[in-house]
């Protein structure tokens, strides 16, 4: 397949000029310190093989890219009547952010785990006997499917994180008032800043991609990391819910599941072909990588990775 | 495939249970007169086979069904631009006929053309000097694509929508008020019910369906009904618009491109495979079928159709 | 009181500025063509004395005005107990035009006869057996509590305001869809528009609005129009929800009850003592005369109306 | 005015059954566990005289009364413009805790200084170098309007609530987030529900009611506690928003200003005449006391207090 390394080289020359369109994330300080001018790719096909473009090499927060696990962790952990009686499935047409629907709707369930409210939520009914053992459960699976156990948590990010992060509190706190989440909120926003504040290069985020991509099996060892099952249905969510309100945009621009974080990733899944993550952080109006989706649009037309 | 003949009628005689557990739709008088207890399913292949279980010649009216088509035509007629400057394509987390979105979100465009408001925005949007010859355009691509040129509206159920209608009445002059359609609303709306009240059967949706799982090429001449582009993108809005505010737990439940009518049919794509449609008018809370959305879930993983 | 004369003459001369400050109504074609420029205002004492300065004679619509008429009425001829289990006496926190209470709230009834969605469903219960006669009463009501036979309903601003009408239409059928309303809605709308077309001067709202000061009482032969208790509950409904969103700011700056139209009038009651009117066709963002408002403050200051 | 006395009994005898109609707060524990029972009134004229019947030694919480105190505190310390643009003085149509507008509407501020979100706002404006300072001056204000010296918070109650106060605290953080404050949110909880914890009886309430009754003066020595600017602009806020949702409705029916606590108090103004203080602790839907309200009613019809 040279002629992959060929198109990934060609994609990150032909839509780097995309990166002045957008901005780096404000509300986070220390993520607004980014370079946005970075634009990298990487893709990983069902045999682990992988190749790697433009700025891949750079290490990145995995920011909500992290909600993809909580959720393969959390649908592993639960039966997902237990699950959905506790957050739904739902795409939402408000910012990741929003605090609206958990008030007005869906009997004050999240949407859907790829928003911020969900994904609190999720964490919370993670396996683990302590909010540490939860973050260890996820993490550990962060590394598993990145294939790289060197994966360390950005202490300036995260920090930052917490030091900023008043609007997750008031997401945690408001589903804590409804009995959404029973544990303790600054404990479970600790852990939920952390995962967020994981580091990764766009080769770990496409190792990553590529255990959805072979419905849960290591591309490396063939081992059954997570339930088919499980595959299935954070695909379909994310293909429904990952993008956050530019969801159904994505669809229709690249047609595959994928998940975005507000530190310029965005991980996308072509089922039984390619694991594929993107960087560049300079984001548009919703918090989705600018030059990342253009890249991932051209990438799926050229080699028809459209799932419909 | 005799298989596959064995499959429906398995499926049919399993799942006729929950047609006891849905109620038919209730605000349009006609339609509550279905009988609940129908249950029937055909799926057509890309070479135009057809198969059939259950109450498959059973005729019933197309309702929110031809919203797909209507968006086929409105893509085939503009370009996504200017389409999109009208009408957007996100998920909406809100009922089929809500109207708070048109009010205080996304600059007053309605959300996606599956829900009432975007459906009849995209009939103005249709080619045609007059509202009759847009009707005829749609019309004509629904009995082209059904295969079946004997295909009629339902004058009972027309006027029976026609005299209750109110709701979608709300809708249009909404839009009238905010620029978002500019032609006069009671013709308009007597299109848009005209449209609903197409009545066919199980194996013409099938069909229809057929023609999208084959991107929009005839499976019986293989000429091209409608471009490539066009039917990648009305899947993709199928996948995250099409079941209403149900469509998120319906692309983890069933996995395919769907959209459902409050007649009781709902319409699903295996791309490159099978074109399938179920009756079932008992509806489910959101006013999809319910026991036409359990068979699809079952013939989905009998057949691993996922597209995740 | 030839101080009244001195002071209006004055407030007139101080406010006159603040015209330029606002702008008039602009979804109205008839009413942009408004002067921007004009000021006036007239006060009526209990006595049926009026004092006038300014623009005072200068004939204006009263649009929202009538809805303080047709609130009169309707509580005449209905308990409060009926009435209320089609609108409540609730603020709103929306636009005077707002639809998404009547989907999202208070079980689909208007908040309140102040707005548009309640002032259309208040017309709707009047007596009458026909929409004309619900409109004669109206109409006759206003014109008594004008002490002037000679109002005209303006035919250019009715025929605008049918025209583009839409936003109301939109109102109108979403009531009828839920059943707050149960009459024909163009009638009905046609007797809205002509009610808020009915053409009146200053001292005509000023003449009105002594009636709401005697609680009812005719201030020229002291015989009731309407029931003390039917004055209460208008006064009270006026001063929580007379200015639309702005009512709240309106009770603090002017403490007394109010109804604008956005034709640039408003009609202000200090009980047992003055009925108030002014005209300033230059609205602030919220559809209230702006300069009219400002000469209210000073009024209220100098005169100590503060109903608190 | 012995009849005064009478009519005091009376009205407790009189609405005492309206008890059984109404349920004490659920939602802080402490509070669940009053007497639903209860019922008392106190009256205190413009010279300090006060009347009292039925329970109205029983000590409870003043709750959200104490929000009237904090606002005229805020008023007091900063420029009425500076006030609103951190928060502005509009009814709100939802809920005394709800979290909506704060995202939705009005620039992120809070709609008033009576439902939950500006009480927190406000008592973040107040005068003082610290938290503790800002509550020492609003708890000063208290006791000096109660004209009680020995008032204290119930520690009881004060813990219940901040046990509970998940609400509260995912209100102060989304306000954090947007800016809306800026303090320490613990500790600005912390005074926020020590002040709602103050224990007082009826006749503490009605003389605070009865400052405001004399437009901020002392009843007692005379003395000006605060200017009357702030005692009009309290009035009229209390008479549009302070009974939460219910505030058009109280207007109609009690009219006079007036401010409910979930703790079953209401504080009502009738200016230059009276304050008075009910206590029944069973709250209608709105969170108000039910028989308090009634009694309210009955009051303000025999002895015309209506200030409309």
């Amino acid at each position: 397949m040279l002629d992959l390394q060929e198109l990934l080289d060609r994609l990150v020359l032909e839509n780097r000029f995309w990166c002045h369109q957008g901005k780096t994330a404000a509300y986070i300080p220390e993520l607004s310190k980014q370079d946005p001018a970075l634009l990298g790719i990487s893709a990983c096909d069902i045999h682990g093989r992988i190749w790697n473009a433009g700025d891949w090499q750079k290490p990145f927060t995995i920011q909500s890219i992290s909600k993809v696990v909580s959720f393969i962790c959390v649908l592993q952990d639960n039966s997902f009547d237990a699950l959905t009686s506790k957050i739904s499935v739902a795409p939402s047409s408000d910012g990741f952010n929003s605090i609206v629907n958990l008030e007005t709707k869906n009997e004050h369930r999240p949407l859907n785990p790829m928003i911020n409210s969900g994904a609190i939520a999720a964490i919370s009914l993670v396996r683990g006997a302590t909010l540490e053992e939860k973050f260890q459960r996820i993490f550990s699976m962060i590394k598993i499917m990145a294939h790289n156990d060197d994966l360390l948590v950005n202490q300036a990010v995260y920090l930052s994180e917490k030091r900023t992060g008043d609007r997750n509190r008031a997401l945690a706190y408001f589903m804590k008032s409804t009995g959404g989440i029973d544990v303790e909120v600054d404990e479970l926003l600790d852990v939920y800043f952390r995962l967020c504040s994981v580091e990764a290069a766009c080769p770990d985020i496409a190792r990553m991609a590529a255990v959805l991509a072979c419905d849960g099996k290591s591309p490396w060892t063939g081992a059954s990391l997570f339930a088919i099952k499980t595959a299935r249905i954070v695909k379909a969510v994310m293909t429904t819910c990952g993008m956050y309100d530019g969801s159904g945009e994505f669809a229709v621009d690249v047609g595959m599941p994928g998940k975005s974080g507000v530190g310029g990733g965005i991980m996308a899944v072509s089922p039984r072909r390619l694991g594929i993550a993107v960087l560049g952080p300079a984001l548009d109006q919703k918090g989705n990588s600018l030059a990342g989706w253009k890249m991932l649009q051209r990438l799926s037309g050229e080699l028809d990775l459209q799932i419909f």
